[in-house]
């Protein structure tokens, strides 16, 4: 049996009717070479008819050399009453430049007569003419049969009808789209099954929606059940609860089921273009993401950390590493003392779970975590808070005063002007620096004032910086916890402060970034 | 057949184990009485053996009349070569005071005698007499056979003898485990309907995790099989990628399947659950969740924003309402004009989409979404943008000056103090406020300011305040979003503001708060 399944991602169209989401031009072709790279075989960029973003980036993308995958462009059927070569949305769709092109129709007779108003009958020749007219152009016709599983349900003769149209106008893929969402595994089997084993369909794609939570489920089993082309968006993201999600789907079948979905060797790139297409998106990553989250290889059940480290299969279903991913030990208290015992140890080897300093530890972490601090995501807040409780933190300066003041209307580009004011080894350096904002100006000068005594603090800036508001109710004097990233060109590494003020949180993961890279670089003073 | 399917609730249990997940006993409190009240019938609270905080819960929990819920504590088997009487982890579920105990016992030969290092037989016997004892004292036991899909396909006579051994000894329930979520729901339903069928087994639960997004598919797919108890979290948090998410869960065996899981009129509770312990959690709620996400029926697509006028069954599989959530629309360059049109003629009912202000509008939205604005989640700040476009905004005052210092060491409580100068019809108004942090002291000064002038602010507050940092990378100087919610107690609206600094992000938000509402309340000055 043939394992290929066609991989079709639709991040930049219907991945762009999520909330939230709007791409630039740049931004679609960023990811659309970033999904080439990796393999996948089509990539439905837009609409060229729907708006002028999507013309330009038809237009921007034609003479780009790809390495595997097919530009595709999105559309519809003729309008009702039409003539093929008058209707502007075809001609867009013919102009556009792509040599594949996606066309949806309706096959749920409900969708026809209630919603475009026009015949059964008229809606069949719009499918036929349509794909005809674009395969008469030498195009690659792919027909998303939009609501098919409904329209199964509901009228299942027109349904097969509609797939019977498209079949005989010369359509290279007839797609069976569970529009809503609606529909449950096994209903999708034993219809898949039908079409393929007993109609003897032999070019039908699965569209699946994710508003019962099925979608990656759906796609699968269509796939189990003879499908051999996948539509969904890479990272999950479409309209309503999106659609469904590539990366878990290419991981499943290859990884699980043996199906060739991508070259073997593009599999440890799941993780990185996942990351990646989250950030073009500017969405945050979903850290519980199957296969490609943050958290898919993280540990902190006590007895699930001691497992892991005799043996990481006890409960790693796969090798984070296959899909570019990795294990992670996580810091709390259910990870119980043997986790916070091993990150002890590196700076103590004699102490052990019973020892004072261990106990000292734990109740701090217990009273940090109580205020509102995380240290799971915040390794260098957490060797410090150990350091300090073993006495074996010297801090590289001292803060004598901050002051930031913030005007508006303002007299330069930057709004915020900080003076700081630190004394290292006794001697005093007052300083002051701009910034677009108060964060920054005080970020700057006191980068500014601890330069003139750390020369190894030149090379360090700031990678990300996140702000998470930790109790909403109390509004703008909710406490927040500052996230900080900091990279010196060769390891990076975060730092947290908690306050109910955002300027005293960011100084404080400020602080310690400061710190966490002096000891780093300098470890015989500590 | 019976159609009844029990829900067993692990969030302060497994749920506890997810990344950024720490609940205080009030959390835990909490979050049982809402399970309760939702009606779902078994809730695991934790392991009064793991930690003190747990012990703690049950001893405060004890005397609370449980609507219809029971309280279940979690452990484990004895330990190897222990008497039952003997095991303080045996002795804690016993003294816990809860009637209900679930304890895990390893179904895969790996684990017993790779992980806890013991011999096939012991672990028998471990389950065995850890079960009887549990009985013999009265308790209802439901036995989670870790691993045990794993261990199904790695050695099947020994995960089935595990299955005998517990069924033996008397377990009320015995779960069949997808500990490291691993399995797909092809495997699932095989081996399920074996058992239940062929073996005949009619006391099985199911208990599945994420690992490869089928969690959901997986429960429903066993009980389709012939489970009748589903294991997991209200919310899906868990560790690594999460439990199997029991809101999705319920919707679907009732709503599609017509089982029963929950009494039929607490379903339209699930949402208003669902966003409950999320905010107890502090975990921010997936907007993309299946049935209760705030985009679960959000439209974007002009085509589908059309049809769901018409009908709203052409793009949604059950009516929001049933879960308690709601249809949202969502303004964006893909919703198409048809959308924003109808905003603009709820303010100027003589406009179409040819009229010059609906293009100046459009212009203006693209404008500012390319600028890092988003819409979609702040009418309030969308219907400013819409009068001021047509000539119908006034502003209800002028900012002549700010000015915030923030002060460390502070001498107060509070560590920013703000002055604010505005003139309203010409009257000079110069005021100053502190607070804790300089957004908290702004909005004080701006509102005592304002106030002198329109008393109905007097009734105004900040019910949420959320940060965005939109593009990371430039780490303290990155563009920042801030989202504010404000109430008057009555109504609710949202206002957005952008900006490379957090305080005018802030400010242009209070700002349109402030305006929004005098709107509202005065519309015939407008």
């Amino acid at each position: 049996m043939d394992k290929k399944v066609y991989i079709f991602d639709s991040t930049l169209r219907d991945g762009s009717q999520a909330q939230g989401i709007s791409f630039s031009v740049v931004d679609k072709i960023k990811i659309t070479k970033k999904l080439d790279e990796l393999g996948v075989d089509y990539i439905e960029a837009g609409n060229p008819n729907s708006n002028p973003k999507d013309r330009e980036f038809f237009n921007e993308i034609k003479d780009y050399k790809f390495k595997h995958a097919k530009i595709c462009a999105f559309g519809s059927t003729r309008r009702p009453g039409l003539k093929v070569n008058e209707d502007k949305n075809l001609n867009d769709l013919v102009n556009s430049g792509a040599h594949t092109v996606c066309i949806f129709g309706k096959a749920w007779d409900f969708h026809v007569v209630d919603i475009i108003k026009t015949s059964l009958e008229e809606n069949l020749n719009m499918i036929k003419e349509s794909i005809e007219y674009l395969v008469g152009l030498k195009k690659e016709v792919i027909f998303d049969a939009e609501h098919f599983f409904d329209g199964y349900k509901h009228n299942r003769e027109y349904a097969l009808k509609v797939l019977y149209t498209a079949k005989k106008a010369g359509a290279n893929w007839i797609v069976l789209c569970d529009t809503n969402g609606g529909t449950l595994p096994n209903e999708i089997q034993e219809i898949s099954k039908y079409l393929v084993k007993e109609l003897g369909f032999d070019n039908l794609g699965i569209h699946c929606h994710n508003d019962c939570g099925m979608a990656v489920a759906n796609s699968v089993v269509g796939v189990q059940s003879g499908i051999r082309h996948v539509q969904g968006t890479f990272t999950g993201f479409g309209e309503r609860c999106g659609n469904a999600n590539l990366s878990t789907i290419i991981a499943n079948l290859q990884l699980k089921l043996d199906y060739k979905a991508l070259p073997d060797e593009k599999l440890e790139y799941l993780t990185p273009t996942y990351n990646y297409i989250c950030e073009v998106s500017n969405v945050i990553p979903d850290e519980r993401e199957a296969y490609v989250g943050n958290c898919a290889f993280a540990h902190k059940g006590g007895m699930h950390i001691d497992a892991v480290k005799k043996n990481p299969i006890s409960f790693e279903h796969i090798s984070p590493y296959k899909v570019g991913n990795e294990r992670k030990i996580l810091m709390s208290e259910v990870a119980g003392r043997g986790t916070i015992l091993s990150a002890i140890k590196r700076l103590n080897p004699s102490l052990d779970k019973n020892s004072e300093e261990t106990k000292s530890i734990m109740k701090r972490l217990k009273e940090l975590e109580y205020a509102g601090y995380q240290f799971e995501g915040a390794e260098g807040s957490f060797e410090l808070l150990v350091r300090k409780e073993l006495g074996k933190f010297k801090p590289s300066f001292e803060l004598i005063e901050y002051k930031v003041i913030i005007d508006k209307p303002s007299t330069t580009d930057h709004s915020a002007t900080a003076m700081v004011k630190i004394k290292v080894n006794g001697v005093l350096e007052i300083t002051a620096a701009d910034g677009k904002g108060p964060v920054n100006a005080l970020d700057n000068a006191l980068r500014k004032a601890l330069e003139v005594f750390y020369k190894d603090l030149s090379n360090v800036y700031l990678r990300d910086y996140k702000v998470r508001v930790i109790s909403g109710n109390k509004a703008t004097s909710a406490k927040v916890r500052v996230l900080i990233e900091s990279t010196d060109g060769v390891s990076t590494w975060t730092t947290v402060g908690v306050s109910y003020d955002i300027i005293e949180a960011s100084w404080l993961a400020l602080v310690d970034s400061v710190e966490y890279k002096l000891i780093r670089s300098n470890k015989e003073d500590n």
